[in-house]
C-alpha cells in the first residue's frame, strides 16, 4: 500500500479490480465495479445479503497483499446483525466493511440468510447473476401537509434516490395496498421492482412491510409427458427444491399430435388443456414451495421454456397451425407477462417469461438447452440432441448454429415397443447379450443386481420383471446386434435358432426372448423395426444440419432429456443414433431446457443472449429437404449403410460391414456438401 | 415556382412550412414537419383519413402562389376510394396527392369517414392532437417454413418497416387471437398501437382483421355527485357523443366524508363504492355508445379526472387516509393502467390514464380544469374556482400557481338551504327583488316567463314550484342584501317587517317569503347564514392564496363546474364569494375538468404538460394557515368587511358600509404579505 495511490482492491471469482479512496464501503466498490453483491437494506446492515469474505497473504500475481488489517474492523451495526442473526466465521457485511488499504476479497456464491432445506443442486454450475427482480428497503418520509405527495410518490422518491429506480411504473393492483403497508412497515418498506429490458421503465410489483428479505423464483421446463420445476432464491442464486410431475395433458392424447387433433376435435379443447396445463404448473408449484417452507406469494419471476405445442397450449394459443404446413408458430419472440394474465397461483404481480421459439418444431425448450449448452458459445461444433417424440436437433459453433426437428415418433419412449414401458420398477433398464452363447443378462429398475448375479430373483419378486424401458431398448437392440442376433439391414436373423432357444419363430419373423418369468419379454421384428425408424429419423436430421454447417464429424455431443440420461452414449452409437464421436465427448446433459431456463431466471443477461441468438439460428425444416429422404434411408442400416464410424470401432467390435446390396461403397465417404 | 428551389409547402391552421422535391407526397411532407394528419392504412388510399384541401390563390404574406396545377390530378386509387366512400368537394387524400408546386394546403379539423351522430359540441376548442393510440394497418408476410419467425412477429416486422414502431409489447390477452385475426384478414390487419411516455416501449393492444378504421375513447369526470363522459373518435377527434349520470354512491351518503365514514364504518364499504362507480362509468359508456352507435369494443382509451376521494375509490384505494390530516393521498402522480384491471367493460386492452392529484383536497378534476383553463400558460393572474362541497381553488400564471381546497360545505348546493333543492323543474333559478317594494319575481326552471308575466300561472302549473336550486340562492341573498333586507353582517332586519308583509317573524329571526303557493318558499335566518359561511370558507381560501402569490386583485375568474354554470358571475361578486374584478372577465367555463380529460385524451402533450404543472403547483393547507380564520371571519360580512370591490361598485350599487364595529377601516387594505 502505497502513501501515494488509492487502495487496490480485488473482486474475486470475477477478478474485476479497482482502486477506491479510504474509507470507500467494500459494497460501493463492488457496485462501481459492475461486481454482483446482493443487498436488500440498502447498507443498513440488516439484510445480511452484502456477505464477503476477505482473503490474507500476498497474492504476487495481483502484486496485492491483502491483510484483514485493511478493513475496517467490526462495528455497532455489524454487531448487532450478529446478534440477531449468525454470520459464519471470517463473513463481513460488505456494506459496512470500509476499506483501508489493498484487498483480495472473495464474494460468495451461497450467501444463506434464511435456514432453507436444500433437496438437490439442480446444477453444480454457478451463474453470473443478474435477475429481473430486485428487492429494495427503503424508508419512506411520513406525509406531510405542506408537500401533499402521495405516500406511493413518496416511496418512488425514496427508491430513485436510495437505489437509483426512475419513472417507477406501479402494478394497479398494489394500489389499494400501499398505504397500509407504509403503515404497518412504521415507513420502513421492501419494494420488489421488476426491470428486465433496458430502456424499460422498471414495474413496482410488490410491496411488504419493514425489511422482507427474500424473493423466489420458478423455472419451469413443460414437457409433454412431464413438468420439471426449480424453485430458486433470487437474492441467492440457491435452487431451493426442484421437482417434476407428469403433464395431466396426457389424458388428452399420449403424444403431441393426438394433442393438436383433440383441439381440432373439441369446441373447448383448447381451453380444456391450457387450464390442464396451468393447475399443473400451481400444483408443482404449491409442491416445490410446501417442501421448502416457501410462500407461494414470495414468488415474483417465473421463467417457462416449452416445446412449441406445450408453449402455445400454456398461453392460452390454439396450437392448431402448428399440426400442418407451414406449421406457424403463433409467437416465435420471448413473451413478457404477468402470472395474473395466465393464472398462475403466484405472488399477485409475478413477472412471468418465456423464451423465445427457433421454430414451428423447435420450441423454447430446445432454446433452453441451446442456452445451457453454449454451442453459440465456444470454437467446438457441438452437436445437441433432445429427444422425444420429436427430436429436437441443434448443431453449431460461435460463428454459425443451425437447427432442426425430426419426427422420431414415440418408440424411443417405449410407445411403439411390445414390451415397452416407462421407466418404473420393474422395467429391464440395462441389457447385455452373450455374443457366444446369445444368453442375456439385465438389470431391472428397483432392483441392486444384475439378472445373473446373487439374490436377483428375491429381490425381483418385490417388483416383477414386467417390460422395456426407453434406455434398455436402445441397449438390447444394440447388443442383438453386436451379438449378430440381427443383421447391418436390422432383420433378426432366423438361421439363429439353431443356435439359441431364445431365437423365436413368430410367423414369418423371428424375436429375441429377453425374460421368460410371469411375463414373457421379447423383442420382436417390429420392435428393431420401430427403433430403426425412429433412430433414421434422428440421425437424417443430424445429416442434414452438418451438410449445412459443410461438416463431416462433429466434435462434441450433448444429450439433453430424460431419455439421453438413461442411454448409453456407446450403444446409442452401436445403433447410429449419433454420427461418431470420441466417446469421451459425448455428454448427457439431464434437463439442460430446465437449466437453461434457470438461468435465465437467474440473469437477465442470458435472456438477451438467447434472443439474439435465436435469431441468428438458421432453421432447417426437415421436410422440404429433398435430401431428408436418401440419409434416413442410409441411416436405417446398423449403424448406417454409408457412414463409417472410426472412433466407435476403437472401443467396440462392430459386426462386420457386408457389401451393400445397392453398390454403395462399404464405410465409404458419400458425402455431398449441402446445396447452401 | 422557380426552376431552382423545391416547391414550397404551407400547412394551415398549423403555419409549418417546408420545401420538398417534386413527387413528394403531401402526406410525407406533413409528417417530415409534424404536421398532424391521420392515416390508419399507411398511404394505401383505402382509410380516407388522410383528407386535405388545397388552397388557391396568391398568398402575399406567405409569398406563395397556391393552384390545384401544383398537385397531381386524381388518379386510379382516390377514384377507387371516392367510388366506395364519399369524398366532400375539394378535399383531396394526401397520400394519394403529389407536390408539383408551391401549395398552401388546410388540415381540416374535423374529418368525418364514418357517419356518426353528434350530439353537442363537448367544446368549440380545437385542440392539437397526439393521440396515445395509433391505428396502423399493415399487410405481413406469409408464414414460411424456410423462416419460421411467428405470425406475431411477423406482424411486429411490418409494423417497424411500415410505421417505424420498435421493440412492440403486446398485451397477453391478444396471443390466442393473433392467428385467426391475421388468417381472417388474408394477412391485412390493422393493430392499435399505444404509447404514451417517450421512450417507454409501443404497446400493441388490440388487432383486427383488415382495414379498421375507427377508434374511440373516453374522457369521464367522476364528481360527487355526478358522472360526465365524453366519446371521442380518436383518428378525427371529434366529440362524437357527451352524457353524464349521478353518481350511485350518493346512497351511501351525499357528501364526499359521509362517503369516507361509511368505508371506515363498513368492512366492505370501499368495496361495494368501487363497485358502485366502476358500474356507473360502466353503464355511462353503454349509454355514449347506444346513443351514437358505437361498439364498446372499439373504445381503447379512457382518460379520467376526479376529487381525491372518488379517484381513490374508482381505483379501489380505500379513502380513509383522506378523511383526516394529514389528508395523505395514497397516490398524487399520474396513474397509467389498463381497463382490465379495473373492470371497466371497453376493450379489454384498453389504457386507462388518470390525471395526478394536486393534493389531499384538490384532486384530478382540480387538475383536469387547470389544464383546461390554462392559468399555468399566460400571464394574467388568473383565479380558478370550482366549486362543489370542497371548493378546489388554483391561482396563478405563468410563473407560478398556487392551489387550496376550502371547506364550503354543501350549502352553494342547495342542500343545507330550507327550501333548497336540486336544479329540476319546478326549482327557482333566478330571483330579482325590487328594493322599493320588497317584492320579487322570479324565474322557474320549465317555465319560459319571469313570474310576473303573462302565461306564467298557466305554465308553473305543470311545473309546480317547487323549491330554490343552488344558484338561485345566491341571487336571492344577492338582491336582499341589495335591497336593505339583510345587513352586511346578514342579519334579516326585522324592522323591514313594517315596510312588507314579506318580511316574516320566525322566533327570534326573521324570513323573507319569496313564494307563497301551494308550497311556502321562503328564505330563512339560517339560510342566511349558510351562504356566508360557504361564501367565507371560499373567499378565505381565495385570500390565502392571492397573499401567497403576493397580490391585492386578480385578473381574471373562472368558474368551473354546474354550481359554476348557472350563477350569475355579479351576484356572486355582490355575495363576495369571489373579490373585486372586472365582470367581463368572469366566465363560467362549465365542466373545465372534464374538458382537461378530453384534451389528455386528444394529445399525450397534454399529460405531459399536467404533469409538470402539477409537480410545480404550490399546495396550501388551509387548515394549517393562522391567518385562514382572520379571512373568514371578514369574509362573513357582505360582501366583506374589510376587502373593497371598486369594480364591481361601477355596475351594482352597494349598500352604503357601516363603520364595523370591531374598527377595520371600511373599505381599507388591511393586506399583509403571506410569509413566504
Amino acid at each position: 500500500m502505497t502513501e501515494t495511490a488509492d487502495p487496490l482492491v480485488l473482486f474475486m471469482p470475477s477478478g474485476k479490480r479497482g482502486r477506491f479512496p479510504v474509507g470507500t464501503t467494500v459494497l460501493e466498490a463492488a457496485r462501481s465495479l459492475g461486481v454482483y453483491v446482493e443487498s436488500v437494506c440498502g447498507g443498513r446492515a440488516t439484510c445480511g445479503r452484502c456477505q464477503i469474505q476477505v482473503q490474507e497473504g500476498h497474492f504476487a500475481k495481483h502484486k496485492i497483499s491483502s491483510s484483514l488489517d485493511h478493513i475496517s474492523p467490526v462495528g455497532a451495526r455489524e454487531r448487532r446483525y450478529a446478534e440477531v442473526r449468525t454470520i459464519p466465521e471470517g463473513r463481513r457485511l460488505s456494506c459496512s466493511v470500509q476499506i483501508l488499504g489493498d484487498l483480495v476479497v472473495d464474494v460468495p456464491q451461497d450467501t444463506v440468510v434464511n435456514a432453507q432445506v436444500i433437496r438437490k443442486a439442480a446444477t453444480d454450475r454457478l451463474f453470473d447473476r443478474n435477475p429481473a427482480i430486485q428487492l429494495c428497503y427503503v424508508e419512506v418520509d411520513e406525509p406531510d401537509m405542506h408537500k401533499p405527495l402521495g405516500d406511493l410518490d413518496r416511496l418512488n422518491v425514496m427508491l430513485e434516490k436510495d437505489w437509483g429506480w426512475k419513472d417507477i411504473l406501479i402494478s394497479q393492483h398494489l394500489l389499494p395496498d400501499v398505504q397500509k403497508i407504509l403503515r404497518k412497515g412504521n415507513w420502513g418498506v421492501t419494494a420488489a421492482i421488476h426491470r428486465d429490458l433496458e430502456g424499460a421503465r422498471p414495474n413496482l410489483i410488490a410491496l411488504w412491510p419493514g425489511l422482507h428479505n427474500e424473493a423466489y423464483g420458478i423455472a419451469c421446463d413443460i414437457g409433454s409427458t412431464t413438468i420439471a420445476m426449480h424453485l430458486v432464491s433470487l437474492p441467492s442464486g440457491r435452487v431451493i427444491a426442484s421437482s417434476g410431475t407428469s403433464n395431466p395433458q396426457i389424458r388428452f392424447g399420449e403424444d403431441l399430435m393426438s394433442r393438436v387433433s383433440y383441439v381440432m376435435m373439441n369446441p373447448d379443447g383448447r381451453d380444456a388443456m391450457t387450464k390442464a396445463v396451468r393447475q399443473a404448473v400451481n400444483e408443482l408449484t404449491v409442491q416445490v414451495c410446501h417442501e421448502s417452507g416457501v410462500d407461494p406469494n414470495d414468488i415474483l419471476d417465473a421463467v417457462f421454456v416449452a416445446n412449441p405445442i406445450m408453449h402455445h397450449l400454456f398461453l392460452g394459443i390454439d396450437p392448431t397451425e402448428l399440426g400442418q404446413a407451414p406449421f406457424a408458430l403463433a409467437v416465435s419472440g420471448a413473451v413478457h407477462t404477468w402470472s395474473r394474465e395466465i393464472d398462475l397461483a403466484i405472488n399477485h404481480g409475478a413477472r412471468v417469461y418465456l423464451l423465445p421459439c427457433i421454430a414451428g418444431h423447435v420450441g423454447a425448450d430446445a432454446a433452453g438447452a441451446t442456452l445451457s449448452e453454449g454451442p453459440h458459445r465456444q470454437d467446438k461444433m457441438m452437436l445437441l440432441v433432445d429427444v422425444g417424440t420429436n427430436a429436437e436437433i441443434v448443431l453449431g459453433n460461435r460463428d454459425r448454429v443451425v437447427a432442426a426437428s425430426s419426427p422420431t415418433g414415440p418408440a424411443f419412449e417405449g410407445a411403439e415397443i411390445s414390451c415397452g414401458q416407462r421407466a418404473a420398477p420393474g422395467a429391464i433398464e440395462r441389457v447385455r447379450i452373450d455374443p457366444q452363447t446369445l444368453e442375456p443378462k439385465f438389470r431391472v429398475i428397483g432392483v441392486d443386481h444384475w439378472s445373473d448375479e446373487e439374490g436377483f430373483a428375491e429381490e425381483a419378486e418385490k417388483t416383477g420383471i414386467t417390460g422395456i424401458c426407453g434406455s434398455a431398448i436402445i441397449e438390447v437392440v444394440a447388443e442383438m446386434f453386436l451379438s449378430g442376433i440381427i443383421s447391418e439391414d436390422g432383420v433378426v436373423d432366423g438361421d439363429m435358432a439353431a443356435r439359441s432357444p431364445r431365437i423365436l419363430a413368430s410367423g414369418r419373423t423371428f424375436s429375441y426372448l429377453l425374460h421368460d418369468g410371469e411375463q414373457r419379454i421379447t423383442v420382436t421384428q417390429n420392435d428393431v423395426r420401430a427403433i430403426q425408424l425412429a433412430k433414421a429419423a434422428l440421425y437424417a436430421g443430424i445429416k442434414l444440419l452438418m451438410e449445412k454447417q459443410g461438416v463431416d464429424t462433429v466434435d462434441t455431443i450433448r444429450f439433453a432429456g430424460a431419455f439421453g440420461s438413461f442411454i448409453d452414449p456407446k450403444y446409442a452409437m452401436v445403433l447410429g443414433l449419433i454420427p461418431d464421436c470420441d466417446l469421451s465427448e459425448v455428454k448427457a446433459v439431464g434437463n439442460a431446457a430446465g437449466t437453461g431456463a434457470l438461468m435465465a431466471l437467474l440473469n437477465r443477461d442470458y435472456r438477451r443472449e438467447i434472443e439474439e441468438t435465436v435469431r441468428r439460428i438458421e432453421k432447417i425444416e426437415t421436410a422440404l429437404e429433398p435430401k431428408f429422404q436418401e440419409h434416413f434411408v442410409y441411416a436405417m442400416a446398423l449403424p448406417n449403410k454409408v457412414d463409417s464410424f472410426p472412433q466407435l470401432a476403437t472401443v467396440v467390435t462392430l459386426p462386420a460391414r457386408k457389401v451393400p446390396a445397392d453398390g454403395g461403397e462399404p464405410g465409404g465417404r458419400r458425402r455431398r456438401r449441402g446445396r447452401d
